[in-house]
This record gives structure tokens, sequence and C-alpha cells, in this order.
């Protein structure tokens, strides 16, 4: 089975062996190779535009909403008033779009390695690009592990890692090292959300993360998930911790996003996946993924 | 694409237009021809045994905990002390053996349409069929819908339909008449657990199923779901409802399961994905899915 082939797309790779979803291509929109990776753009029968990273899957218009609202809200609506948000990764807007939903952020600075993404975004995902129109935005294309070194101390309220899997350009962003940078440029009781993959595929990579935060986060640490049909297993996790400081309790959001502020922007539309019970539901874990996690504590 | 080519099998279906999700074949297993549906057993790659009617993946050993523990355990822990208990479909044994695990119940009928589904369970799904071991099922091969349409009135605690999809033989198990049937079987304040498709997918379906039992049930009527990898979207659901008596809070479970009274049963095991957080948790839905279900009460 090829990337595409006879009319489908099918992802495949050895971070989930004996499996692949395949989804039909109407058209390729784009095909390319930037410094960093394969970029694929195209139309899909049933899920809208996808957008692939060196043959994974990283966006698709009809479910972008589950991934981008939750990455967001888990950890802007635990904390109050957040005002300085950094996205690492995200280079495809969604993110921003999101956090530009809270007038109360001043300042949202984003790192993406690779600018072909944000271009092809901007030319096929105008849903998703539009974060990056707000002007409170500020893009570098850049390394976000040296960004994050570079980056002065105590700095923000909130760090997002929107990276893709832990092989290839944000391999980095899952070690020890990376999250020390993290913790250091947050405020104290400030909040980091890295994506943190399936339950049901990466328990031992999870494992290590969740075991690294606990060393580096001296406030809460905990683990959330959603669901997202176009990833591998149908799930996706976030590792969800924050500094020592004003205590944190992720579970109990402190924060609703007033969705009718929103109506100016139609492009960015109202919230489709996320409400404050799915906020705390998604911190209950199956016993499986419960008992690992737990033991790191 | 074939159902079986190349050594994949590919689940296609015109229930989900556009996709397929795809398992390396080690091996088959089984392959056969019931008067209702193709059967098919491979050993996969990475899945364990997987059973697949008419296409379509029923069951892999590495993730049917999800659905049977919640199928069963979402509608048993909602009750106090179940006696009483249907299982329509299941045939596979699976949702026997969690039922199995409550020493209250002193009754469990089953009825499956498909004895090849039987009887290929017990050959290739032992961790499965166990559950046709308990003394206290009695296994009836027949149409589910006739089966109680016969029961006697206000006999069952509890109901489980764990059927297929509403295309092929499990097509009356999503009509109202079905429902109606369910509905005076039940004594007063009994529960039905239903399988009910998934959010991603099937909205259209879902409206209708909970238009249905809105105007059956005149207890609680709700909507849960679960995630299981190899289902289409990654995710099921299930119609929780109960009949005019005893007030029933599905979101707030009443029974815990005590697993240690499980120990002697080493097949049977502990519970993998099951516990009281993931009960209520699995009420909370999306916003795309909530605005439709709220609409229909």
């Amino acid at each position: 089975m090829d990337t595409i082939s006879n009319g489908w797309f099918s992802e495949m790779s050895p971070m989930w062996p004996g499996e692949a979803h395949s989804l039909k291509v109407e058209k390729i929109l784009f095909q390319g190779k930037s410094d960093y990776q394969n970029v694929i753009v195209f139309q899909s029968a049933s899920y809208g535009k996808v957008l692939v990273l060196d043959g994974v899957i990283q966006v698709t218009e009809r479910d972008e909403c589950a991934y981008q609202e939750m990455i967001t809200h888990l950890p802007l609506c635990s904390i109050p008033n957040p005002k300085k948000v950094l996205v690492i990764g995200g280079g495809d807007g969604g993110v921003l779009r999101e956090v530009s939903r809270y007038s109360s952020v001043e300042q949202i600075d984003i790192c993406e390695i690779d600018k072909m993404v944000v271009d092809v975004s901007k030319e096929f995902f105008p849903k998703l690009a539009v974060g990056f129109e707000d002007p409170r935005v500020n893009l570098n294309i850049g390394d976000g592990v040296a960004f994050l070194k570079n980056a002065p101390e105590g700095t923000y309220d909130a760090v997002i890692v929107d990276s893709s899997d832990p092989v290839g350009p944000a391999q980095e962003l899952f070690e020890k090292p990376f999250f020390e940078s993290v913790a250091r440029a947050l405020r104290p009781g400030g909040v980091v959300c890295t994506q943190a993959e399936s339950i049901w595929l990466h328990m031992h990579i999870i494992k290590d993360i969740v075991s690294a935060c606990h060393q580096v986060f001296k406030g809460s640490v905990d683990y959330a998930w959603t669901t997202v049909p176009t990833y591998p297993s149908g799930v996706i996790g976030f590792m969800l911790c924050s500094t020592e400081g004003p205590a944190v309790e992720f579970q109990k959001p402190v924060h609703h996003i007033d969705e009718s502020t929103d109506e100016s922007n139609t492009l960015k539309g109202p919230l489709k996946y996320y409400n404050p019970g799915i906020h705390s539901a998604s911190f209950c874990l199956p016993s499986f993924a419960k008992r690992v996690i737990d033991a790191k504590k």
C-alpha cells in the first residue's frame, strides 16, 4: 500500500503497525517537500480538505474542531484571564483561531518550524488560517526548542504545544529538556498543554511523558483525551501541567467562553466540540490507562 | 479495494463512505456464510483475533473491552441489584461475560439470531465465549424481535441490545416497534441499553433513535459513548432508557463492581476499561452532538 494509490490515501506508520486508515481522494491540491517534511493537501470524498505531513494526517476540515478546541480550551479555561500565550507548532493556525476567542489575551506568540505549513494553510484552509488574522498574533518561523530557550523567564500564562508525532521534526518536544524550557518560560501557576499521543496505541510513550512532567512541573500534572476520527485509534491525548504558584485544578474549568462575542467573525464560527462538561469528562480515563498514569504520581 | 487483499483486511461500507480502516492479516482462521451473513475470523498483526460480519469488524481481542464493558455496565451499574437480564444479539458472549460479574443476577437470557456467531466465538474467542459458561445463561437461537414479543410483560430489570449496524439482520432493532417490545418486557424502572452508532458519522440515525425512544420510554432517555479504535470513526454510542417507575439517573452509577469477587475466574479477568468515573463521563457529549440530542428532549 502506497501513500496515495488507486485514488485512496492510506496512512501507515511504524507508530501504528499493522493498521491503516484510508480516505478516498477526490483531488490532490498540493504536493511539496519543505526543509523538514513532505507536505500534501488533498480534497477527500467525505472529510473535506486534508493536510498530511510525512504521510500522517494532521488536519481534516470535518474533525479538526475536536483537536483544536480541546488542546486550546483545556489549558485556557483552566486559568482566569490568560494574557500572554505561546503556541509551539500549530502552523495551520487552528489553535490561534481558538486562542483568539479570549478577550483577556493581549499577546499570542507562535513558533512554527515549517513555513510551508503556514503557507498551505493560508491557501487551502481559510477556516484554520483565520487564526493568523488576529492582530495580537506574532508569527515566528523557527525552532520551538530554541525559541523557548531564548524566551524571557516567567513570561507566559499558557504554552500550547501543537506538535506532530515524536518522530521527525517534533521529537525533542516530547523530552525532559524541552519541558524544562517550557516551565522556565511560564509564570508561577502558568499552564502547558502538549499533544500526548493515544492511550490505545502509545501507553509506553505516555508513561515516559508523564514521568518527565512530574519531575519538571511542581503544580498539577494531568492527562486528558479527546476523540478525533482521522487520528490513529480515533483518540488523542494531552498532558496538562502547571508550574508552582497559584493552584490549577484542570478538571474544573474556571473560565466559560462567551460565544456571543464571536458573532462578528463568521469564519471563526461557534464552538463545535468544546463545552464545560466535556472539559471535565476528558480527564476521566479507562482503567487500563488510569492504572499506568496514576502509578507515575 | 477488496475486503481481504494483499494480506490486508479493509472495512468499507456505504455507512461510512469515502473511508476505510485496514488491518494486516496474519492468517485467515475461518470463512463461512450463515443463513444471515458472511462470517470471517482472522488473526491480525496488531489487534489479536478479529471477528467480521458482512465485511464489518465486530470484535477484536485488543479493544473489545471498551465495547463489552460499557454496553453492559452503563445499564447494570445504574440500577440496584439487577436480577433478570436479557441480551439481544451478543452472540460472541462478551456481554454475557460482563453480566456474569453481578452476583445479584439470577437469570441471563440471550437471543442471538445467528448460531454461527456463537460457534465461531466458542472456537476462536475463548475470552468472550467464557460468558456462555455461566450456569445462569439461557441461550436462545432465534429472532430477537419475536423473542421480545413473546416475553412475559414486566419481566426484565435490564435489556442489552448488542446489535450490528441497522443494515441487514439488525435493521428492526433500531425501530420504534422494537423499542415498544423492549419497554413492555421491562419491569417498571427497568433499563435498556442499545448500540446506537457514532456521533461523528451517524447523527441522522441517532436523531431518529432518540426521537423514537422519547416516545416509547417514559423514564430517563440518555445517550452515552465510548471509544473503540476498530469501529468506524473510533467511537460508538449507546441509548440508555428506563421505563416509568423508580427513577434512574444514568449519569450517577448506584452500583460499584467488586472486582475482588472475580478472582476465581482467570479467563474473565479484571475490568480493563470501565470505572465509575468513565461511566459518568461517557454521558458528556461534544457540542455538535449535544445540540441535536438535547433538541429532541
